[in-house]
């Protein structure tokens, strides 16, 4: 094994430690408003920095590697790869610290319906999540794409959440503070998963060589939130 | 000037042909909406396909200038900036595409209000998005400062828009509907704005070779949309 090699396991292993970051604190933070812990919560907004921290150093090494190993081929699409996940799993954290506080707000009010779909939800995006990082460090283009299909069901769930609580809101106006508020959870939660299939969509790339991003048949007939 | 000199320089050109096109997809999808011009707002759909392909093309590019070239320093974060900017004009590009599905939803009821505050953000977030392909292709640091300052507004009025149609909502439940659709309106515009912040903090980044992001006081009190 080279030293180059080695530096690029290190940095798979620096990416998936990121990606599980980013997976703990969505599950923390849909915990926090699911179980009414605003504890729980303020560790997930308190904890944000250590994912931007490997934000930046996952930059700086991939920077590093393309100046002074020269990477070709395979290699350097690895690299450059890297350094786009990098960025979506960096925002990935801040929608999960988004969601951590809409959760402090939410619960600081008397609960409006049990949470049902939010929780599905987020259970589907963490595990896009988890399957587009090890569809990227194992180039599993087979993973990546079964990845990409299941977004369709967190689009499906946001909708389904959306119009409950536009009747929530139609039929009892004071609902309409909480209610908007589950929206955008709902709405963060969904574009988790646009960057888990994001990331689905780059590993696809790295494998074939081809741009697949862009060829899906445009959905206009559902609101898009990525 | 060397070949790779005329190759960046024509980065550069594709990079803000690039901005261009999104700039104008955001100013006429918010003119469809205000305009009430469904026609306008379907171009603003068909046309988001030459934003994916300018995507694709500058990706490749970058990619092939990374692997014959062996760029190094500036040159080397240039390309790696210039990849990342892309993905988020690419996303911009998406932005600008949901609004025109709203305004064709919106087109088809009867108008809520008059369209005050939504241009307005639009207006600058167009500014924002301008400044930082400029401050990108200058190395303007100071520019891109500027960028990053006028976010707020723009945060500020999304926070105005969305509380003014909460108003709405709880007068009338008839206009939920209507209502919720220019709150995603006024945060597709957030984003689109965020994404300009974005590349404005590489620009900083690409100048001062110091990762900025991240640096910005954390600000709890208001929902970030990014």
């Amino acid at each position: 094994m080279t030293i180059f090699d080695e530096e690029l396991m290190k940095l798979k292993e620096k990416v998936l430690k990121m990606g599980a970051l980013v997976e703990t604190a969505t599950k923390d933070a849909v915990a926090s408003l699911v179980g009414r812990s605003s504890e729980l919560a303020r560790k997930v907004i308190g904890n944000d920095h250590k994912v931007n921290a490997l934000d930046v150093e996952i930059d700086e090494e991939c920077i590093r590697l393309l100046a002074i190993r020269q990477p070709r081929a395979g290699d350097l699409r690895f690299i450059t790869t890297a350094m786009k996940i990098t960025t979506d799993l960096e925002r990935m954290g801040d929608l999960a610290e988004d969601i951590a506080e809409r959760a402090v707000e939410l619960n600081e009010e008397p609960i409006l319906k049990p949470y049902i779909d939010i929780p599905r939800m987020a259970e589907i995006a963490q595990g896009m999540l988890k399957d587009a990082l090890d569809a990227f460090v194992r180039k599993d283009k087979k993973l990546a794409m079964d990845v990409i299909m299941r977004d369709d069901e967190v689009d499906l769930l946001n909708v389904q959440v959306f119009n409950e609580l536009l009747f929530f809101m139609i039929q009892d106006p004071h609902t309409v503070s909480r209610a908007t508020r589950i929206t955008y959870v709902s709405k963060y939660i969904e574009r988790i998963a646009d960057h888990a299939t994001n990331i689905a969509e780059m590993v696809i790339y790295l494998v074939e060589g081809k741009i697949i991003r862009h060829m899906a048949p445009p959905s206009e007939s559902k609101p898009r939130t990525s």
